[in-house]
């Protein structure tokens, strides 16, 4: 199953199911056009892995980690499938990463490798939008990284058995393709990074972790059209427009 | 007045008025012993100043920045007045960092700083705890200062006329004082703070600003009772333990 957030024509929030071109919920199905599709959590935070892609590590002129790099994006960064971002203001490079995002399906804390599979409710798509005037000259990446919609994540949250263990990742703008890759090349794995952040932190149901980017990262400008895809979750577009 | 959210003897969760030796809700007082004081918002997210005072950065071998250090605790990291937090396991170093909180009483964006005073709905109490093992060696610090209980706040939420600009702030271990300084010596103001977070972020009701640490910053140990001060504000008061 893949789960859909949306607000259908009354307004109401509903959970229902994603069937491509349409979704449902209590028995009505309603056409993808007459519903706006939500973000499929409300995350209380998503935690973010960098440099989980040797090539990207490469390309940025970094080293590939010997643990998890980790950061994080709090709840105003989140926006949603067909939603309009903001480039911030007075930027010249803000760049668009594409992410497999791992939805928590329950509150956890200390998870087991082994266990990882247990605590994760399905996978989507992210968008790390990432201002790198103020990522290169900032210790902790605030400004870079949290600003608000820096974090485009569904359509929906596809159950595990829908995505391969080597899946698929790509992102185009405005047609053209830009990254190109595959989960198999991950440094880290899901199952270590929930364990090493669950050592550290309780995750809550709909947390995100956004597992790192593959190479290809490149700029955003006013009126560019992104479409971000992984195998088996679907395809997460979003607008961009210039504060 | 100094608001303070309780847990009252029936277990509902109350936004009420703190008076010194007892609080009070919808014309009922309850003594302080029969209550259990919970942080005073629920913030989405805490955003975190470092380096704001100058003899804090020297003791950390850091420069001044230039323009506020930024960083990020979620909320998986709030504590309360009157709570036990756990030192993470297998860290040799956790030290205490005393600071104002700022709460934040409306939904905000691109704040200027004359106008910072009418989205602050108040002042609080808050400790950084910070994992210096992990923080030393992390780009972004969420090992270091994001685990669960890094941030107690408390007791209350004290309107603005209670807090002068030129607050002492303390911190005592066991009844020793480790930190003892004043707000005066910020290298960033309150509204400046509000000001430049608001750039890049909007702020939410109940989300806390917290201000940075003067010097004085020490380690903490298992058993050690943890009582921090902001002038007007009132005292925070944690118990620590090895987890």
């Amino acid at each position: 199953m893949r789960h859909v957030r949306f607000r259908d024509p009354a307004g109401a929030v509903r959970e229902g199911e994603h069937h491509g071109e349409h979704v449902s919920f209590g028995g009505r199905d309603y056409d993808l056009s007459a519903v706006d599709v939500l973000p499929p959590s409300e995350p209380s935070k998503v935690v973010c892995v960098g440099r989980n892609y040797a090539k990207h590590a490469a390309e940025r002129g970094e080293d590939v980690p010997d643990r998890p790099l980790l950061f994080l994006k709090p709840p105003n960064a989140v926006a949603g499938h067909g939603d309009t971002i903001s480039l911030p203001e007075g930027k010249e490079t803000v760049e668009h990463e594409v992410e497999l995002g791992v939805v928590i399906g329950e509150q956890c804390r200390n998870v087991a490798e082994a266990d990882a599979e247990d605590v994760i409710a399905g996978y989507t798509v992210a968008i790390d939008v990432s201002n790198r005037d103020d990522q290169d000259r900032e210790q902790n990446w605030v400004r870079g990284k949290a600003f608000d919609g820096s974090c485009p994540l569904g359509p929906v949250a596809a159950d595990p058995e829908h995505v391969p263990d080597d899946a698929h990742v790509e992102l185009r703008v405005n047609g053209e393709t830009r990254q190109s890759s595959n989960t198999r090349h991950f440094i880290f794995s899901v199952p270590e990074l929930v364990a090493e952040i669950t050592q550290y932190m309780t995750l809550e149901a709909g947390d995100v972790i956004i597992t790192g980017t593959p190479e290809g990262v490149g700029p955003l400008a006013d009126g560019d059209r992104v479409e971000a895809d992984v195998e088996g979750v679907g395809t997460l577009a979003v607008d961009v427009e210039q504060e």
